[in-house]
Order: C-alpha cells, then sequence, then structure tokens
C-alpha cells in the first residue's frame, strides 16, 4: 500500500490523461472525479481504474471497447425538465458530469431536471453524480444499467440483468448528504474482485450454479461457473430482483442497454428540488432529525453506534484528507508504468505526494 | 372464505360509506380503490379493512384516530411540476388519487409532475397509485413513510423507521405493467397478521428483539417483544436499511412524518413520461424485450417459469375477475356486522353476489 496526497495525484492524473491526447476540459474533469473517488474511500471506482482507461483510448477508434476521448455529445430529445443525450463512444465520467449539471440547472428552473445518457460506457461511481445534485441542494438520484446481462433473475440460473446500481443523495443541514450507492446484486463486482485477492469466501446466496446450488468461491463469477442474483437471498432476492428490473427499465429503456440483444450501457441522471415541495430550511431541518434519530436507537451486540447510509465513506474521506489517499501496490505499480510508457514524469509530479502508509 | 362479485361488492362499499356520511365522490372513490386492491389479490389492503375505516368516521372528528371525510385538501405549494397538498384527517385515498392525477397532468405537460402529500392517514396498496400513471403511459412511483416509527436501524434493535414501502409501476407494451410494490423491511405487516393467524413462523432476520437475538414468532411484533428489521438480512439489511431512509427522508421529510417528535404519513407521487427521453413505442418495446429476454432464463429447482415484478398479482387477478374475490371469514362476517349495524340491505345488494368459493 502506498498513500497518496490529494494535490499532486490530481495533477498525475490530468497528465496523463493529457499524455494520450485527451483535452484539458476532458482531463480534469475525468481526473477530478476518480481522485475524488479515491479520496471517498471508493477504490474500485478510483485511480486504480486509469490504465484501463488509458488502454481503451489507445485502441484503434472502431475497436468494440475504444474508448475515444473528444466525441461530441448529440442531443435527442430536450424538453424543459427532461434530456436525451447520445455520448457515443466518450468519456462517460464527462457526459456523466454535464448530464447531471444539465439535470440541475433544469430543476433550478422547474423544480425537476433528468438527461438520459445512451452510448457511453463507464462512468464510475455513481455517488459522485448525485452527491454533485446534493452539493446544489437538490436531491440527486443516479441509475445505471450495467454493461452486460449477466445477472440472474428470481428464479432463473443463467444472466439477464445488469449489476444495475442505484444511487440517492439527499442534502442535510448539520449533517453530511446521505448517500445510498448500491448494487441490485448482493455485492458489486468490485468487492467479489477484493474478495477474491483476500482469500475471502462468498456468502451462499449471492452467486448461483446453472445447478441452482451456491457457489461460494469469489472468482466463480469471473471463471463464469456462477452468476450473481438480486440482493436479499433468501427471504429478499425478489426485492433487489425486483429493484434492477426498475433500474434496468429506466435507465436501460431509457438509455439503450435493455433488450434481447442489445448490450451497452444506459443511464438517467435526475435533479429534484425539495423546494418544489416545502422550504429548504424545513427540509433539512427534518433530516437531520431524522438522523439523530435513527442514531438514538440502542444498538445491537458487534455495534457500537448506529450509521446512516453514506457515513462510513464520509468518515473515510476524512481520513485521507489527513492521511493520504490509499491505493493497493498492484494498482500503484501498474499506473507507474503507464506513466514510464508514456514519458511522463511521475517522479517530479508525485516528488512530495508521498505519505508514510 | 367466501367469493364475491366484483360489481355488488362495488355497490355494497359505496353504501356502507354513504350510510356514514361520505360524499358520493368520496365513496366511489374509496370502494373503487378497495375493491380494485382486492381483485388485484392484494387482500391486506382491500375491502378486509372497509370495517376499520367506517371505525374511523364513526370517531369524534377531534379524537386522534379520526378519519374525517369532506375535509377540503389544502395546496401549500404549487409549481408547474410539483405540489405540497396537506390533506388534513380526510381520506388518504381520495387525496391519494388526486395527487397521483395531479401528477399525471403535470408530467403531461412538462414531462416530470410530483405531488407531496401530509396529514393524511391510510392510502391503501401504494400499487394502485403508481398503476394509475402506467395506466396513463407514465412510469409512476408512490413513496409512503408509514405510520410510526417501529423498525430498527441497521446495527440497532430499537423502532426508528416507518414500514416504508415503495411502489414503481411501469408500462409495457404486450405486457401488462411491471409492479415493484415492496415495504423496506423484511415483509409487510400485513403478511405477518396473516402467518400468525397461520400458525407460520418468521424467518431469522425479520424481526429483532431488545437483546439483538431475532424472533421468530410473527405476533412478537404486535406484543412490542421485538422490531421489523430492514430487508436482506444478514447479507444485505444495509441496503434494505438504506431505501427505508431514502422513503423516510423523500416522503417524510417532504411531508410532515420525519423527525424525532412527528410521526405521521408523508407521501410523494410522481409521473415520468417516457416521452421525455424517448418515443413511447421505443420505450415500451424495449421493455417487452427485457421481459422476453428475463423469462428466457432457465429456471432454478423449485421454479416451472421466471416471472417479473407484478406478475403474481395480475394472474391472481385474472383468476379473480372469473372466479370471484376471495375474503376470508372473518373479515366478510367484519363486513356483514357493519352492515347490519348502519342498515345497508347488505342481503339485497348481495343478492346476486356471491361465487361458490
Amino acid at each position: 500500500m502506498v498513500r497518496l496526497k490529494e494535490e499532486p495525484l490530481r495533477k498525475l492524473s490530468y497528465a496523463l490523461f493529457k499524455a494520450v491526447g485527451t483535452s484539458d476540459e476532458e482531463a480534469k474533469i475525468v481526473s477530478n472525479i476518480l481522485v475524488d473517488t479515491s479520496i471517498h474511500g471508493v477504490d474500485s471506482h478510483g485511480v486504480r481504474a486509469i490504465p484501463g482507461y488509458i488502454k481503451g483510448i489507445q485502441l484503434d477508434p472502431e475497436a468494440p471497447r475504444a474508448l475515444v476521448p473528444g466525441t461530441p455529445i448529440k442531443t435527442l430529445v430536450d424538453t424543459p425538465t427532461t434530456a436525451m443525450w447520445d455520448a457515443g463512444r466518450g468519456f462517460g465520467f464527462v457526459a456523466g458530469y454535464k448530464a447531471m449539471s444539465t439535470a440541475i440547472e433544469k430543476a433550478k428552473k422547474y423544480k425537476m431536471g433528468s438527461v438520459g445518457l445512451q452510448g457511453t460506457g463507464h462512468i464510475g461511481a455513481l455517488y459522485w453524480y448525485s452527491y454533485l445534485a446534493a452539493k446544489n441542494n437538490m436531491i440527486g438520484l443516479t441509475l445505471c444499467r450495467g454493461g452486460g446481462h449477466f445477472v440472474a433473475p428470481y428464479g432463473g440460473v443463467e444472466g439477464r440483468l445488469g449489476v444495475n446500481p442505484l444511487c440517492f443523495a439527499i442534502p442535510a443541514g448539520k449533517y453530511r448528504p446521505i448517500i445510498l450507492d448500491m448494487a441490485t446484486t448482493g455485492v458489486a463486482m468490485g468487492h467479489l474482485m477484493v474478495m477474491s485477492v483476500r482469500g475471502q469466501d462468498a456468502p451462499e446466496g449471492w452467486l448461483i450454479k446453472p445447478d441452482g446450488t451456491w457457489a461460494t468461491d469469489p472468482r466463480s463469477i469471473f471463471k463464469r461457473e456462477a452468476v450473481p442474483v438480486g440482493f436479499g437471498h433468501p427471504y429478499s432476492e425478489y426485492k433487489g430482483y425486483g429493484l434492477s428490473i426498475i433500474v434496468e427499465a429506466l435507465a436501460g429503456a431509457i438509455g439503450s442497454g435493455c433488450s434481447l440483444d442489445e448490450t451497452g450501457f444506459g443511464h438517467t441522471f435526475t435533479a429534484i428540488d425539495p423546494t418544489g415541495y416545502t422550504s429548504l430550511d424545513e427540509f433539512k431541518g427534518r433530516i437531520d432529525s431524522m438522523i439523530d434519530h435513527l442514531k438514538s436507537s440502542k444498538t445491537r451486540p458487534g455495534f457500537d453506534e448506529v450509521l446512516y447510509s453514506g457515513e462510513p465513506e464520509w468518515r473515510e474521506e476524512d481520513n485521507r484528507r489527513k492521511l493520504g489517499i490509499l491505493v493497493d501496490d498492484p494498482f500503484w505499480e501498474a499506473i507507474v508504468k503507464t506513466a514510464k510508457e508514456l514519458s511522463v514524469d511521475i517522479d517530479g509530479i508525485m516528488k512530495d505526494g508521498y505519505v508514510k502508509a
């Protein structure tokens, strides 16, 4: 593990994306989202992903998995409150940032705003976009019909849905925003990767084999021996499945990834202004009061306190701002290798950026 | 069990509400929603509830649990896309019907519409309101911060949240709408009542005792020996908890039930027009295609086929339209008793309305 300071890491990420021909604006947006995500403790979606995106940019632009910075966003539909965009093969981060920003602008005028996005790839951690709405005193909702169709429906054993995460952010008053960012499967794929690296078993009820029994090896999904199911098995799997269908319907049918033969990503970015219903002070006061109320519950054995959704990540963010951002050695080595290949002066940029891990 | 025909049952319900002084319009709206709900197979929220509402109407209007038909709805906020209403102690059904109808009208003009509702009591099964949107080719979302604060937060053992159901309805093409209507607890309270009547045990992970162990007697919640937790325990309870917080924040903080000392209901009724993003035909075609895709999965042992959310209720509705609506004997006896007390000619109204159970 290495610990890295925030500002040098932003500069490094910017330099890497510039080195493969990304524009100033795009390199800044992408780097900020990736570094923010690492600060927030969401390592699966943070700076570890940089070398992968660089590789995508280096592919032939016609190749199936190519990422093509600078692809213009096409507006397919535009109304006072809604829009539908096609971002082609451009950065999901850039299109997502612009989509949620536009949803917020629409909501500032009309109390509700929503932008659908098709054609683009990975947008990273959803929390970042919903939180952008919360920073603007809006309720934010980001939905993603994930790539592929490898999640089994309730009662089935073959992949038919994406991981289909959803993320709500709710602005509070004295507390930091509530952020619920979750996969509609038992667990996000990134966590299964981490578990397999650490030699941990998956619990029964996450990964189903073709014969209907449960796999406990977290790598079984990557070996195509099992597929994930909706969360909450055995007594609530149909609820996780139901939420996955809703995300598939909203982000997928609105985007382009919800059908027998289409497998792309689909997203919706929605902002709702609480002043469409009540004053902002009253809304935030009630949210604070709810959080106080949750925290006043007696705890169970094994718990010191009750937390609200998103609070563990806010604590990790405080920690990392103080101590530096943790990056696992293999991920850091891949970043160093990419920098050398691109002749980016990583030693110069990072020289004061290391912190003792 | 008795089986009853739809039309006589509507007439009976209407006559009962008229007999306690409810207006024509209100008696019709309430009766239609209750009978529709029974036809849809949601017995916990259907006609069995009639005697309870009648009792509420018969209370002194100042009593804490009084239901006061005819209470005017006050508009607190109104914008092109949103509104906030206070329905006082009037029928939740009537205010809810008008709120979703208004949300749909706003969405017809602006692609998105949403009405918050405070001050009112029970609105019955959420599916009815979201389905109203789907019948109008809209995506419907109904959120309810349920009465009381008796659901434990993740890590806690004391009640701090409502049951907090949420319901999405999505219009399809060749299929009937997807309807996901679910509590954010392991199970809705009505099902625990049914389980206790039938002598069934609740699984571990639904009801927590003050010492942090699980209760399996479904009556333990009504005996105040245990409280429900978010759904998905042990591996996804924090996700159900997170969704409960979101419903509490949206329906509660927008309504009036989300705070340390307020315990009322709060609702939001939202309609989203898919044509804000894409053509209706394209949207519905993708939904159909998704459902085809789900159904094409091989099944697990114990499952004959894959269903989508809401499909079991559509099948039960077909069944009941053919065979009549099932009503459990104790519920029917209570309705008969109420009719006699109100001198409603139940024998005359129902004479051709019985079907062999």
